[in-house]
């Protein structure tokens, strides 16, 4: 049974903030294991990433075998139906549509002293998407990991793809031909980021790396940061849905077990402002259940982390989501756009009863990788911003020299940092010396 | 001696190569010790941070004490001179008036298929700055990370700035002030990241912690980073200029000197189309070494990091420049708005002779925290993005998805998440049933 809890009770803060705080992730401590691996990939470069190929994924590689070949995706891609290739290219194209558009420009403008100032995007050069093995092995994240990428301009795209007993997933090939990726290597774990952090004599290494894995990828991502630049450590992932009564408690019940599924340590939250909706939901969860195919797996997540919230008014639901910080949030209410502004942290919104969060996972357009476990308080999903980089820009004439300057030389000074104040004060002393 | 390298050279690969890996900094393993620390904090709260405080620091507070109150800021920002007060002002504007123009935009489209897709930016609710004491208590660095926040929005903006031997900077206290901050700590350290991350009885815990800071700050960041959000973990400074012989080789100098004073890990690197040029260059070194304040930090950090790099022409320069990936990137040229779009990865460019980098440093208008150690390959200064998050935004009608969904349905069975697949199916069937 998940956790009922009503705002109107007694003990509601201190049960709420149990919820808030509840461990969800045993992370196992793998971060000795992964410094050895870092350091042997780092030392002996393709020889030890094959070496450790086999031992962890069972499989014997070489250098000439690290990646897929051309033919060897050609291959893949015909193994897949005609109906899954549409889907994924519309996904692709919808993805790309989405992602277009968050392409910020550039900006240049003269000020009043007659300071020129203003800052350029710039493309990161090559960027290593890992996408993890066996189950969790989503041409979906292929997509929403490499296509913004692709949009921002990167040259390299390269995937790491681990493929335990030789086993791949041709989706994922065709996902990754279908968003500009040149390279799929077959390796995976911290392996794999250590052979995208620091090159080996087959894999140029990259700047940045993104892209969800287990513990060991976590750790070595961690490890790698400040080498090259990663996205989020991905925690386990989470939804709330507000919902007032008038919803098919049915809809809301698979919008919860869609999250629930995905992990034993996924969170499930609804929020509504009528009590008995709630149990409703409840109920139509339990009967679901029953029939689910991940139903070990979902009906863990609900009964251990699961909650039905009874609120007094939306505001209220507003306030409390604001609190969890939810990577997902549905507002299934009449009129979502009313209550949308009242939210201040949430990785994605999904509006009205007719947006499944699901939609957002495939092919809504909006990246499926957020920030997860509070901290969408602090950070965003994936972006185009993940794949560029600003560089300001700053050009003084001898006039805006004159004006600011002294302002400048002064500072420096009180900091104690001689050279900054001379290198302005031979600038100024040469203007003044040119004025008599 | 600074190392000269010459791209004409045989052996300038292997060279340059050398300069770009050579390790400038000694990053003692402090690791444990902050783990202790922090658990402490957690732990304990307001006693660990003052046991600690009076550890390191030698100042004994109360939970009281431990922020300055507003009679004490007045009091310190009395001691500033008029000029000091109207330089910090000037500054602050100028920052300001940069920063305003960074906020983006969010947006909200409907697209084709009748689906409304978009964006929102909001502020990340509270931020924690962190200050350095001693030498390197800068209070343009109090400026230029805490204006950014206050442009974003940020509701709550604290600092914690450590008093070693109760003695702190008036300056940094009035820029606290100038910038919108709330409260201002007399802390330091691990303890300090601790407390702002997890908080205490005293200090409120914040979502975003900004700041440079010694090795202990450092390590303590990338602990509780998950946690909050923080931005990135700083290197030591460096500076690359490109000059043409149509430069006063001593003005060159001073700009190469005025990072390299920073301190001795830091980098200056002149690359010019003009052998004779650069040995002018490294004469006037020389002779303002003989005279400057710092010139022991300056003068180690010349000989041990130093270059002057000739090349042929410069699109060869800015070809190095780009492998480099400078922090600060000086274009003496005549023309630099020609040789700018050549530049790929660079934290901040300075335009023309006009320019010093210190004037960007101060009062410019952009941030003086910038991407250090090549990371400017993959990252950007501090900016109003540090302290803004975007949650995307859907919205589905009936009609959208109708369009879209089975393809949704469609990717999540291939990928064998049933209730994604659900979520939608269940919408589609009651949309099949109501058109019947």
């Amino acid at each position: 049974m998940p956790v009922f809890l009503d705002t109107a009770a007694a003990d509601f803060e201190a049960q709420f903030s149990a919820l808030l705080s509840a461990k969800r992730e045993d992370s196992p401590d793998v971060d000795d294991a992964v410094a050895a691996i870092i350091a042997d990939v780092k030392a002996r470069g393709d020889a030890a990433v094959i070496e450790l190929t086999a031992k962890f994924d069972r499989l014997d590689l070489t250098p000439e075998t690290l990646a897929f070949t051309s033919e060897e995706i050609d291959a893949a891609c015909e193994q897949i139906s005609r109906e899954d290739r549409a889907a994924l290219e519309l996904a692709a194209e919808r993805i790309r549509a989405y992602h277009v558009r968050q392409m910020p420009e550039g900006a240049q403008w003269t000020d009043p002293e007659g300071a020129t100032l203003g800052w350029r995007w710039t493309p990161v050069s090559a960027a290593g998407l890992y996408v993890p093995g066996g189950l969790a092995s989503y041409p979906s994240s292929v997509l929403m990991n490499a296509i913004p990428a692709q949009v921002a301009g990167v040259e390299r795209l390269v995937i790491c793809a681990p493929t335990p007993d030789g086993k791949s997933n041709p989706l994922v090939l065709m996902a990754a031909r279908l968003s500009g990726v040149e390279t799929v290597y077959r390796i995976g774990g911290a392996q794999a980021i250590a052979a995208m952090a620091h090159g080996t004599e087959t894999i140029a290494p990259v700047d940045k790396i993104t892209g969800p894995g287990n513990a060991f990828v976590a750790a070595a991502k961690r490890r790698v940061f400040g080498k090259v630049g990663i996205d989020m450590i991905a925690g386990p992932s989470e939804i709330l849905v507000i919902a007032d009564r008038d919803n098919d408690p049915d809809w809301v019940a698979i919008d919860l077990l869609s999250q629930a599924e995905h992990d034993e340590s996924a969170q499930s939250i609804l929020v509504t402002d009528d009590a008995a909706f709630g149990r409703a939901v409840a109920e139509a969860v339990e009967a679901r259940l029953k029939t689910l195919g991940r139903r070990a797996i979902a009906g863990a997540s609900w009964r251990d982390f699961g909650a039905v919230i009874t609120v007094r008014d939306l505001a209220e639901a507003a306030a409390l989501s604001n609190r969890v910080a939810p990577e997902h949030l549905e507002l299934c209410v009449a009129d979502p756009e009313a209550l949308m502004p009242k939210i201040t942290h949430a990785g994605a919104i999904f509006m009205g009863q007719w947006t499944p969060e699901a939609i957002g996972d495939y092919i809504g357009g909006p990246n499926h990788v957020l920030p997860t476990a509070r901290s969408a308080r602090f950070s965003s999903g994936l972006s185009v911003y993940d794949f560029i980089k600003r560089t300001t820009l700053a050009r003084m004439t001898p006039e805006a020299l004159k004006a600011i300057g002294p302002a400048a030389e002064r500072l420096a000074m009180s900091e104690s940092l001689e050279a900054h104040g001379l290198s302005i004060r031979a600038r100024l002393d040469r203007l003044n010396e040119d004025a008599t």
